[in-house]
C-alpha cells in the first residue's frame, strides 16, 4: 500500500469504473484509490496507466485507509445486488459524514431504498446518473448526482473537474436529494429512446419516399446537424449511414439484424410515468417498436398481411425531406417536453427540488442526447420556473406553428403509405390532444358510470354525479369513486 | 349461530361482497355463510334478503365453524393490506385442504406471493378476477380464478353457478395456477381501456365530422351493434349518447366534464407488458390519453398551440361513418391481438398453461368487455393453438383486408384536421410495423454500437458484431452485450 492520500475512490474497474478512474486522475488536485473485487483487475490498471497515479488497494480497509476525509467513494459496479454487497462493505470500514456515492444504473426507488438506509449509519449515499457511456466516463460525461446537501459540498468540486464541458460550463448539478440523480437519468435515457426511434422514421421515410441512398441520407442528416437539429444523435446517424461494410461493400445499415435491443431504461421511464400519471406516449412508442422489432417469429408470419395497394410516391424530393426534418423537429419537441412532465412530477411526488433548466443544461454536453436545442428549453425555465408544459413556451409555440403542416402531412402520408412512424403519429396526437378545446373523455367518464357506478364531475357545478341507468336515468349526487 | 352448513363463505359485503353473496345464496344447492368485520353489516345483508337464507357470523371461528369441509371463502375486500390482514385471520381458522380464494382486485404479483405463502399451510389459495362490476356480480359475472388444480375441483362448480352463460356455456374457467387469473383478469382490464378509447374517438370523429348529434350518433352505435362490433361497450355508448340531462336539456356527454378517471389496471397492463417485452401501445394510448385529459392546468395553457388551417370537412357522411367503423374495427383487432399476445408471454414467463381460445370465450358474458367478436378469436385458437399473432388468423387478416383503407383514411384525416386518435393511429402505426419487411431498427442498431459499443447481429451471418466507430471503423467479432 502507497503512503499517498486519495481525495476519492472508485470500487469496480470494469471499463465505465476505470475509465472515470482515469478521467479523475487526469484532473488538477485529484488523487485516486482503485479497489476491485478481483485484485488482477486493479493490478492491471494500475500497471497499465501509471500516468494516473493510483494508488492500489487489495482490501476493503486499505481502501478506506487511502482516502483523506470525509472519505468518498464512486461504486461502479453492475446495478443490482452487486451494488447492496458493496454498499454493505463501504459501510463497515466507512465512517459518519464520508460518501458512498452510487455511478451505476440503478432503478431510482433502489436509491430512495438505499440512501435511507445508509443515512442511518451517518453516512452519506449518493446515487448518481453518469451519461456518455464508456468515452463519456473517459473524456467527460454528463453527471446528474442527487443525495444530500452535505455531500455534494465535498463531491461538487470533483464532479465539476471530471464532467463535460458545455459552452464554459460543467455538464453537473446536484439534481435533488435521494433518488432525484438516478430519476433524471431514467428519463434522459427515455427521451433517448424516442429521440432515436424519430430519427429512425425520418431516415425510414427518406428512404421509401426519395429511394436515395443510406450514403445519400448521410448527407441530409449532416445538413440538418447545421439548423436547429443540431445534436450528437444526428451527428451519429450520419456516419452510421455512411458506413459501408466490407465483407459486402453494401450500407452496414443494410447488413445489421432490424431487430432493436434494449437495457430497460425506457421501460422504466414509461413504468415510472403511468405510476405518475404523465403520458409520455412518445417514449412509450419508441420502447414498444425496440420491442416489436425483435419479435421475429411475430414478424415473419405477419409479412403478408395486407397494405395498401400504393406504395409512397413523392413528386418532390426535397420539399419531402424538408417536411420530414420539420416532423421530426416538432416530435422532438414533444418528446423532450413529455420527458421534462415526467421529471416535473416525479419531483413533486418524491419531494424533490430539481431546477428543471440546469437539467437541460447539463445535458448538452457529455451524454447522449446532448443538443444545441437544449439551450432553448433552459431559457424556457429561466423565463417561466413554473411553466406547466415545456412545449407552450414561446420559441416551441413558434417552432410547431412552422412545422405543424408539415407534420401533419408526414403522418398522413406514413398511414397512407403502410409505413410505421409510430411516434411520428404518437407525438401528433398528443400534441392535438393537449390544445383540444374538448375531449371525448366525457363519453368515457359516462360508460364508466354506466358499468361501474364510476359517477363523473360536471362542467356546470361543483360536486360528484350518478346517472340511475339501470333505474329511472335520474341523476344524483355521489361519492366521488372517481 | 346457525346450525346449518354452508357450502360457500363469503368476507366482506361491500356492494360487490354482499351481491356476489346474493348471488351464489340464489343457485340451487349453496349455503352461503357470510361474515363482515363490522357485524352490522352482516346484520343489514342478512335481514334485508331473508330469501337468501345466510348464515350469519360475527367471527372467524363462528365463520369457519359454519363451513363444510373442504371450507371454501371468498374475500371481497379492497385490495391491498385489509386482503392480507383477512387471509391471515382464516389461516389460522381453516385447516389444510380449505380453500381462500381473494375475489378483489389484486396485482397478479401480489397474488402469486400469497399464493406461495399460504401454500404452505396446506391450504389453497385461489386469486380470482371478478368482472362485471356490481351488476355482474349480483347477476352473473365473468370469472377469472387461477390457484391450484385441487381447489378447482370443489370450486369450479361452485363459480360456473354463478357465472354469465355466453351461448348455453358459463363464464368461467380454471386460468392456470397462482396468479394466472388475476394476470388474465388485469389484460381484460388493458384491453377494455383500448376498447372505450377507440370507441371515443370514434364518436369524436363522427362528431366533427358530420355535425351529427349525440343522440343521432347514438342511433349510429345502435346500428353497429346489429353487426360485427356487436357489443356490450357499443350498447352503452348508444345508451349514454341519448341521455339528455334534466336540468340543461343538452345531452349528458356535453355536460360530463371531459376528464378521465382510472382505478389503475390499464396501467398494470402496460407496464407488465413492458416488463414482457410486449408492444401493447394500443392499451398504453388509451390509459396515457386519460391521464392527458385529467391534466386540466396543462391543457388550460394549452388551448392556443397552434392548429391546422382548415377544420375537418366531410363531403359524404355515410361514407365517412362506414370508414370510422371499420377503422374502429380493425383498430380493435388490433387491440384485442396485443392483448392476447401478453396473456400469452405471461403464461410463457410465469409457467402457466392458458387455453387462450377458453379465455375469450368466459369473455363472451358478464364482463365489461363482452362482444361476438370473442367468438371469433376463439376459433383463431381452435384452430391454431400456438397462434403467435391473433391478428394473422384467416377471419381477422379478411376483416384487416376489407377496413385498412378506410382505416388509413381516418388516421390521415385525423392527423390533417387536427384531431387526436391517438389510439386508431398508433393500432395502425403496430399493424404496419409488424408486416414490415424491414424496420429501421437497424439503424438503432447502428447508434447503439456507435455510442455504447452495445453490439448488433448481421443479416447474413451468426454471431455478434461491433465496429470500431472511434477507431479504424473496421468491424471485429464481440461478445453479446446487446
Amino acid at each position: 500500500m502507497s503512503d499517498k492520500t486519495a481525495n476519492i475512490g472508485v470500487v469496480g474497474l470494469a471499463v465505465m469504473g476505470s475509465n472515470l478512474a482515469r478521467n479523475l486522475a487526469s484532473r488538477e488536485g485529484n488523487t485516486v484509490a482503485v479497489y476491485n473485487r478481483s485484485h488482477d483487475k486493479t493490478e492491471h490498471l494500475v500497471s497499465t496507466h501509471p500516468e494516473a497515479g493510483f494508488i492500489s488497494t487489495s482490501t476493503y480497509e486499505e481502501f478506506a485507509a487511502s482516502l483523506s476525509q470525509p472519505r468518498t467513494a464512486i461504486i461502479m459496479v453492475k446495478a443490482g445486488r452487486g451494488t447492496d454487497a458493496v454498499i454493505e462493505e463501504l459501510v463497515k470500514v466507512f465512517e459518519p459524514g464520508d460518501i458512498i456515492v452510487d455511478g451505476g444504473n440503478a432503478l431510482f426507488t433502489d436509491t430512495i431504498r438505499r440512501e435511507k438506509a445508509v443515512r442511518e449509519t451517518g453516512i452519506n449515499f449518493v446515487g448518481m446518473g453518469v451519461s456518455g457511456g464508456e468515452e463519456g466516463a473517459l473524456l467527460g460525461p454528463s453527471i446528474m448526482p442527487g443525495g444530500s446537501d452535505e455531500s455534494w459540498v465535498t463531491l461538487g468540486p470533483i464532479l465539476k473537474s471530471i464532467a463535460a464541458i458545455a459552452e464554459g460550463e460543467p455538464c453537473v448539478t446536484h439534481i435533488g436529494h435521494d433518488g432525484a440523480g438516478h430519476f433524471v437519468k431514467m428519463v434522459h435515457n427515455g427521451i433517448e429512446y424516442a429521440d432515436m426511434q424519430l430519427i429512425a422514421e425520418a431516415y425510414d421515410l427518406i428512404r421509401r419516399g426519395t429511394n436515395k441512398s443510406p450514403a445519400e441520407i448521410a448527407d441530409v442528416f449532416a445538413e440538418w446537424n447545421g439548423g436547429e437539429l443540431e445534436s450528437y444523435l444526428i451527428e451519429i446517424t450520419a456516419e452510421v449511414l455512411r458506413q459501408v461494410d466490407a465483407d459486402t461493400n453494401k450500407p452496414l445499415v443494410d447488413i445489421i439484424l432490424d431487430q432493436a435491443g434494449a437495457k430497460g431504461t425506457g421501460a422504466w421511464t414509461v413504468q415510472t410515468a403511468l405510476d405518475l400519471g404523465v403520458p409520455v406516449s412518445g417514449i412509450a412508442e419508441a420502447t414498444f417498436a425496440r420491442s416489436l422489432s425483435s419479435h421475429a417469429e411475430q414478424r415473419a408470419v405477419s409479412r403478408d398481411l395486407p397494405g395498401p395497394a400504393q406504395a409512397l410516391t413523392v413528386d418532390d424530393a426535397d420539399s419531402f425531406i424538408e417536411d420530414v426534418r420539420l416532423a421530426l423537429f416538432a416530435s422532438k419537441i414533444v418528446a423532450y417536453s413529455q420527458g421534462f412532465d415526467e421529471i416535473r412530477a416525479g419531483a413533486s411526488a418524491y419531494g424533490w427540488n430539481i431546477d428543471l433548466g440546469a437539467v437541460s443544461k447539463i445535458w448538452r454536453g457529455g451524454c447522449i442526447i446532448r443538443a444545441q436545442f437544449l439551450n432553448r428549453i433552459a431559457d424556457a425555465y429561466r423565463d417561466a420556473v413554473e411553466l406547466p408544459v415545456l412545449l407552450t413556451a414561446p420559441y416551441f409555440v413558434e417552432a410547431l406553428g412552422r412545422a405543424q403542416d408539415a407534420w401533419r402531412r408526414i403522418v398522413s402520408i406514413s398511414a397512407a403509405a403502410g409505413l410505421p412512424a409510430p411516434a411520428f403519429s404518437s407525438s401528433l396526437a398528443y400534441y392535438d390532444g393537449l390544445r383540444a378545446e374538448r375531449l371525448p373523455a366525457a363519453l368515457i367518464q359516462g360508460q364508466r358510470d354506466f358499468f361501474g357506478a364510476h359517477t363523473y364531475k360536471r362542467i356546470d357545478k361543483e360536486g360528484t354525479f350518478h346517472t340511475l341507468w339501470s333505474g329511472d336515468r335520474t341523476e344524483i349526487e355521489a361519492e366521488d369513486t372517481h
